[in-house]
C-alpha cells in the first residue's frame, strides 16, 4: 500500500516534533531481540522510514483533552503501526514484490520464509506491547489483526472478479485498513482514559479516515504518475485487484465500460493495462469515488463534533480532508 | 512437524475423554467467523485431526490439585494448539509441502497467500483468547510467539550447515517447540490458579516434555519408515535441517562422519539421502540423542517433585519417559 504523499494536519501539530522522536525510539525498542539476524530482517521496513500514521493518530486521539500523550500511547499506537509492518512483510511475499518504500523487500533480500518469520514476529511483539496496556487493548489488537486477514481474504476471493461489487470493496478495506486506524485512535483513547463516549467517537473518526485513506490510495494507483508512485500506475488492476474506481467504471453503461470488462478478468500484459488505465482515467470512475470518499470525511468530521475541541481536535478534523484534497488534484 | 505415534497417559487419564470433546469444541469455535471461505481454509487442519497434545498437557496441569479443569483453562490450551496450528499454516508455505496430516496441505488447495493469511488469523484468534485470560496470559502468548520465531530463526540460520553445534540445535528447539509446551502448561496452571512454585514447576516441566517431544521427532525422521512417517525418512537432512542425531554423528571421529560431510551441505537427491540415512542409523548418533533426551526425561520428572501428588500429576510424571520409549524401540 502507497501512503498518499500529503503534509497532514496531524504532523503539524506542535507537540508532534517530540513525539515522533518518541515514536521512533520505541518502534525500534519493540523489535529488539538478542538475535541480531532476526533483529536486522525485523528492523528492515522500520529504517526505510515511513509516516507512522497509525502512531500519529493515536497520540493525537489521546491529547483531545489538551494534555500531552504518555509513553503507554505511543506504545499503543507503535503496536498498529508493527501490526501494519507485518502486514506488509507478509504482503510482499503474496506479491512476490522485489521493492518497498525504496529498498529491496524483506523477501528479495532474505528469502520468503525469513520474511514470513519476521512478519510473524512483528505481530507478536504488537501482542506483547498490547498485553501491557490491559485486556481490552489486548483483545482489541488481537480482533483487529483478524478484521485484516478477513479484510484480506475478501480482496483475494475477488480478485479477477469483473463482477466484484463495491459492498465487497468496502467490506475489503474497512477490514484491510480502516479497522487498524479505528484501533489506533480508540487505544489512544482509552490508554489516556477517556470517557466512552469520546472513545467511541475516536473510533468511528479512525475507521472513516481510514476508509478515506485506503479510496485515495486506490484512486492514486490510477492516476499518479510512475514517479510520483515509486511502482507503475495500474499495478492493483494488474494483480486483479479491482478497487473503487474500477468498479464504478464498469457500473457505467457505456462502451468503454464493455471494453475494459473484456480486458480485465485475466493478468494484463503492459499495453493492456496502459488501456485499461485510459479507460478508467476517461470516464467519471474517479470522480464518483472521489465523492465516496467525502462521505467519509463528513462522517470524520461529524465524529469531531463529539469530542472536546483541543489543538489535536482541530488537526484530526482537518486531516481526512487534506488527505483527499491531495488526490483530488490529480483529477 | 510429525506427532509420534505414542499412546501417552496423559490421554489416559479418567477426565481425559470428556475433555477432549471440550477441546474439540473450543477448537472449532475459535476460527469461527461470519466469512465461510476464511473458515474453511482456517478449519482445515483441524478438521484434519490431531492429538491436540497442547491442550492436554495445559488441562493435566491444571488438575494437579485433583479438581477438574475449568473451561477457561481449555480455551487456554486451545490458544497454544492454535498457534502450533498457524505456524503449521507458515511452515508448509515455506517448505512447499503438499500434505499435512494426510491431507491436502492449505497452500495446496487454496495457495500460498490463502495459508499465509489463514496462519495469521490462527494466531489472532489465539491471541483474542489469551487477552480474555488475563494481562499474564496474553502478554506470556505473545512473548512465546516471538522465541517460536526465534527458534525458526536460528534454525533457518543454519540450514545446509555442516558445522552446526549441538548449542544452535538446543536453542532452536527450544524456541519452536518447547516454549509452547512450557507455556500450555503455565497457562494451565495460571488459569487454575495454583500457587507460584507449582505454576514454576509445571513451566519447567512443560519445556523438557517439549525438548523430547522434538529429539524423539527429529529420531523418528531418521529411524522411522516412510509408512510410519506418512512421508520419506530423512527429510529434514534433504531440507538441511541438521538435527541432534546428524550434528552427533558427524561430531564422532570416523570415517562415517567424514563421508557424511562431504554429502550434506546441500540439497540431497534420493541416492544421497538414502547413504545419509544409512550412516546416521550404523553410527552411535541415535543412540546417544535418546541419551540426551533421557536427561531431559529425568528434568520433567524432578519438576513433578515439586507439584502435589494426584492422578494427573502421575500422568505428568509417566508422560515424557513413555514418549522416549516409543522412538528407543526403533532404534
Amino acid at each position: 500500500m502507497l501512503a498518499p504523499s500529503v503534509s497532514s494536519p496531524l504532523l503539524a501539530l506542535d507537540s508532534m516534533d517530540a513525539d515522533r522522536e518518541r515514536i521512533e525510539s520505541a518502534m525500534h525498542e519493540a523489535v529488539r531481540t538478542p538475535d541480531r539476524y532476526l533483529n536486522e530482517i525485523a528492523s528492515h521496513l522500520i529504517v526505510a522510514g515511513g509516516k507512522r500514521l497509525r502512531p500519529v493518530v493515536a497520540v493525537a486521539a489521546a491529547q483531545v483533552h489538551g494534555a500531552a500523550a504518555s509513553y503507554d500511547v505511543v506504545r499503543g499506537g507503535v503496536a498498529c503501526e508493527l501490526v501494519h509492518l507485518g502486514s506488509l512483510y507478509h504482503d510482499d511475499v503474496m506479491d512476490e514484490a522485489d521493492t518497498r518504500r525504496g529498498v529491496e523487500t524483506v523477501n528479495a533480500k532474505w528469502g520468503n520464509l525469513q520474511a514470513i518469520l519476521a512478519g510473524d514476529f512483528l505481530l507478536a511483539r504488537a501482542s506483547e506491547i498490547a498485553a501491557t496496556l490491559g485486556t481490552e487493548v489486548a483483545g482489541l489488537l488481537a480482533r483487529t489483526i483478524g478484521w485484516l486477514c478477513e479484510g484480506q481474504i475478501e480482496e483475494l476471493r475477488h480478485t479477477y472478479d469483473v463482477t466484484r461489487d463495491e459492498e465487497s470493496y468496502l467490506t475489503s478495506i474497512q477490514g484491510k485498513t480502516a479497522s487498524l486506524y479505528g484501533t489506533a485512535t480508540r487505544i489512544g483513547a482509552i490508554v489516556a482514559g477517556h470517557d466512552r463516549v469520546v472513545i467511541d467517537a475516536l473510533t468511528e473518526y479512525g475507521n472513516a479516515y481510514g476508509i478515506v485513506f485506503q479510496i485515495v490510495d486506490d484512486i492514486l494507483d490510477i492516476t499518479a504518475t510512475n514517479g510520483e508512485l515509486g511502482k507503475p500506475a495500474g499495478h492493483d488492476m494488474v494483480e486483479g485487484v479491482y478497487t473503487l474506481p474500477v468498479i464504478r467504471t464498469l457500473a457505467v453503461e457505456a462502451p468503454l465500460s464493455a471494453e475494459l470488462a473484456s480486458i480485465l478478468g485475466t493478468p494484463l500484459d503492459v499495453d493492456q493495462r496502459d488501456r485499461a488505465l485510459a479507460i478508467v482515467r476517461a470516464g467519471s470512475g474517479i470522480a464518483s469515488s472521489i465523492a465516496t470518499a467525502r462521505t467519509y470525511v463528513a462522517r470524520a468530521e461529524a465524529a469531531c463534533d463529539d469530542i472536546p475541541d483541543s489543538l489535536a481536535t482541530t488537526a484530526l478534523r482537518a486531516a481526512p480532508g487534506a488527505l483527499l484534497e491531495s488526490v483530488a488534484v490529480h483529477a
